[in-house]
């Protein structure tokens, strides 16, 4: 397929081609409120300012409720179903196309243009979601492996239970930040200590401070408290998909985990790309998955067999002196289970999902030492240091600064990209001991 | 300290004496929105209606919040802080008292009286607050004592770090209930045959479905990320406590949790009783916890030691063809952290709380198995059946109702209680398989 051609300057290169449209919220300098957006090259296309110039004149369907455009979050516009997704992205596409048949609309009307098109640099993204659960999972095979035989040896390193359901555990919402949050190293619980037998831990700020690649996906379509999601529908309850950095304090995590799993760990701060790449952007990305050689139960057996998505993940960490690595190369490939799945299992005793609620994949390593996702998996649970230009890591220093890239395909003039998510760790709070 | 006495006619007995004042969200067949009330003997006085019609007209510090009582839930007063909630308990009680300074407020305003006292019976209670995040401890020693003895016998039923840090993991927030909500028995995936070698898991209706006795806090003051709350504040950013049941698929726990914890054994619904009873209607029953023989870090250590609750709890199971038992009787004080603790070690790593969001303690369980929290405790695993009237359980069987009672005191005209929570467990859907 060639690709889409616009009548506007879309770099080539850029994340945001007109085979994405990427939603987002977005504020400006000369307008505080927050409001609804999508990412076009390097523009954003403000969408209530184009809802209230008639920029819609053309697609009935959402006249009645484009006041989802005016909105601080994408739920209100979300929840009007992927069906709706799916003819604004359309119809967008068709605005900006190079023959148009909408020329009046934007192409021929620079008044509109000038208003509504707003240079990236000069836009704030926020938070794309109100966020009401966020559940993290564990379905990234090749990390939960190289994990498993770090704490119990090839043979045991994945539990019985892991190619049967998606593994995962609720986290939490409140500390789901847009990328470019500052994330402030924690103090915690942990034992500096931890192969001695006597068990003596401190509170302080912690050493082991790591990033997690991994990919986020927003519910669209609420189900009821009770009522199982068939896996033929799991789909079509989510909206899009961003990049997630789940940081995580692996000090405090391996002394607090058992039995209940990951808490202090990774409440501290999530961050997430702010722009989210459509379902239908992502559908002609589709590929396998990583093989289960279980059968699956038929609550979790899709249709198909392309389930996951060919996303080129790259890990950036750039230090305080200014040096600077690629430190990791994964893809969204690397997944046992599908979002669907997972989302599927979740509903599956009946849990009660909302719009705007965010799945976590789990951390998405390759299996070489380059593709690991993370860095207790990099450097063998702080064993191994990385070079960083004349610098060596283990863990994250205070200063460093972790950029996730996430972008679908290979011809420059049509990708289908997440933009990046990133943070930069500030020292800890001194709390006077 | 004898029993504030009051114009107005409360019941001998009543959980909402004078000494109490619980806040609740209420509505009525005539008036369905939801507002704010407090509960005072079998009556709800609805503050929405009691400030409209200048109920307020003592207490000016309320007068420019009155909005407050017209919210939908209780967020928005719990965040006046708990100086606020005190001054507002203690005129309400002014208003009812014996000798009121206030008589023409309502002692003498049967306008109001008829407009504003409704009867318990003619409410319906809902969700106290809207929950942001949901986190559930694991600080009722007696049972995480039993749990784990059952698992790794008496040397290690306790973990490592059980004693150094308040045990807890994220629960599900869309999933809590107000007290009367029916739990539909889930489906869930788990092994039929957990000792045998081959993992044959199956997807069917749950078989070892059973409740926990457990309380919850909610929080009322906000804390920034990366800003843990100090130990000394830590009970001033909680507004008050309910009993909370933390339903629980025992079969589907066993097969998921290892390794990152329970997740979907517990999402499928936790109830919570719809009373309020606030912090300090519940300082004059402050008393020692369970005691902790190992130091406990500053971050941790609390001024005094009477830090939990003389709450005498209460488990009822009523089956479906009518048989009526009491299988647990338990107390607030078998706990090894407290509340400020909890919240004190929650925010260690800079995890910020939010207004609404909601602690549940973890089971809690005295010594002897007539005291055990939950089913799986007090039938060894569902090895030892116990009685209701002529009928046998070992886990919850469809039609029954289970009720949790609360409260504190002696004097039957000054209880400081909670009411009740309760939930009767609706048959598995047919799913069609
Ligand atoms: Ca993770
Ligand atoms: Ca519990
Ligand atoms: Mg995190
Ligand atoms: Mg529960
Ligand atoms: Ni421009």
């Amino acid at each position: 397929m060639p690709p889409l051609r616009s009548w506007f300057s879309i770099p080539r290169g850029s994340h945001f081609s007109l085979a994405n449209i990427p939603f987002g919220i977005v504020s400006t300098s000369s307008n505080k409120s927050q409001r609804v957006a999508v990412a076009i090259g390097d523009h954003a296309l403000d969408l209530e300012a184009f809802a209230a110039n008639n920029g819609f004149s053309a697609l009935s369907t959402i006249q009645p409720h484009q006041a989802v455009f005016s909105e601080p979050s994408l739920n209100a516009f979300a929840a009007l179903g992927r069906p709706i997704h799916s003819v604004v992205r359309k119809y967008i596409q068709s605005v900006f196309a190079e023959n148009t048949d909408f020329p009046n609309v934007l192409k021929n009307n620079s008044a509109l243009q000038t208003q509504a098109l707003l240079p990236l640099k000069e836009v704030q993204c926020h938070l794309p979601f109100k966020i009401g659960d966020y559940t993290d999972f564990f379905v990234g095979m090749n990390h939960a492996y190289n994990c498993g035989v770090m704490f119990r040896g090839p043979a045991n390193a994945l539990n019985p239970n892991y190619k049967h359901l998606p593994v995962g555990y609720h986290g939490r919402a409140s500390s789901v930040v847009p990328s470019g949050t500052p994330i402030r190293r924690p103090h915690g619980q942990f034992l500096p200590n931890p192969s001695s037998e006597e068990k003596a831990p401190v509170y302080a700020p912690i050493n082991r401070l790591d990033y997690e690649l991994e990919l986020g996906a927003f519910v669209c379509k609420p189900n009821k408290m009770g009522e199982p999601v068939p896996i033929g529908e799991a789909e079509d309850n989510l909206f899009g998909l961003v990049m997630l950095n789940d940081w995580s304090a692996r000090d405090v995590q391996s002394w607090e985990y058992i039995p209940l799993g990951p808490f202090n760990a990774k409440n501290f701060g999530t961050s997430i790309s702010t722009w989210v790449v459509l379902m239908d952007a992502l559908e002609p990305f589709k590929v396998k998955g990583i093989e289960n050689d279980k059968e699956v139960l038929p609550y979790l057996k899709q249709k198909g067999d392309k389930t996951v998505y060919d996303i080129q993940l790259k890990v950036d960490l750039k230090t305080n002196p200014g040096n600077l690595s690629t430190v990791a190369n994964s893809n969204g490939r690397h997944l046992l289970w599908s979002f669907p799945q997972c989302l599927a299992h979740h509903t599956s005793t009946g849990c009660n999902l909302q719009t705007g609620d965010l799945l976590g994949s789990g951390t998405i390593s390759g299996t070489s030492p380059e593709e690991h996702g993370c860095l207790l998996e990099r450097t063998e649970g702080g064993k191994k240091s990385i070079k960083i230009g004349n610098e060596e890591r283990v863990f994250l220093k205070d200063g460093d600064e972790v950029t996730f890239t996430g972008v679908c395909g290979a011809d420059e003039e049509a990708l289908v990209g997440f933009g990046t998510v990133t943070g930069r760790i500030e020292p800890a709070l001194n709390l006077g001991h």
